[in-house]
């Protein structure tokens, strides 16, 4: 497959990276961002779900691998300096590991000094999904 | 000012850094994502104008400095692992130095064997408001 050459100027770990948005389809919510490096990107051109690298734990990482919370891809842009990508994706169950439909829950409120709030509801309980770990 | 803390682990040549997503307020579209240290961040908060670091010059870079370009913050999101925040903003003129409203203007399409394609028009033409450089 010849893929469009990106700039993988993110370095993590001696990993070269891009860094990867994910925004609902539908209603445009932005999901998640991690990073992708060539082959993540790769498998998510090739078989329409989202793979990241997960710089934590320095592997490929199919998003939902574990919790079935996969990421359907219709459409990938690219930006400016082709160092970051945007997806557009079916969610799945829901993008956050903490139970969220997407990582953006926290909301930075003036009422009481520019604290964080938690502005979302939970849509699943990670202990049912992931297990007791 | 008390601000929350973030996880500033994205580490660009001894910079500490967070993800920053720009977002339009009104339509949902992905304008740009870069990069903010702690006093970019700051900046954006106290200013409402968003602030990053240009991991190219290394500095503050007030967003539409040169180009008038400015992007009013009307609100800001963290994510779970407070290493990337959601900035919802109005967009005066346009978020990419190439002319259009977003940086990810191009698009992977499939007809061509994946090769990018341009899927959005220029609002400005760039050398008009950076000059000709």
């Amino acid at each position: 497959m010849d893929l469009p050459q990106l700039n993988y100027r993110h370095v993590v770990n001696g990993e070269e990276l891009v860094i990867a948005i994910a925004q609902d389809q539908e209603t445009g919510e932005v999901l998640m961002v991690a990073y992708m490096n060539c082959e993540a990107f790769k498998k998510t051109v090739e078989t329409g779900k989202a793979h990241y690298w997960s710089t934590s734990r320095s592997q490929l990482w199919l998003k939902g691998e574990s919790s079935g919370h996969i990421q359907e891809v219709s459409e990938i842009f690219t930006d400016c300096d082709q160092d970051a990508v945007l997806l557009k994706v079916k969610q799945i169950g829901a993008a956050c590991h903490e139970g969220y439909y997407s990582c953006f829950f926290r909301k930075i409120s003036d009422e009481n000094g520019f604290k964080l709030k938690i502005v979302r509801k939970k849509v699943f309980t990670p202990e049912k999904v992931y297990g007791d770990k």
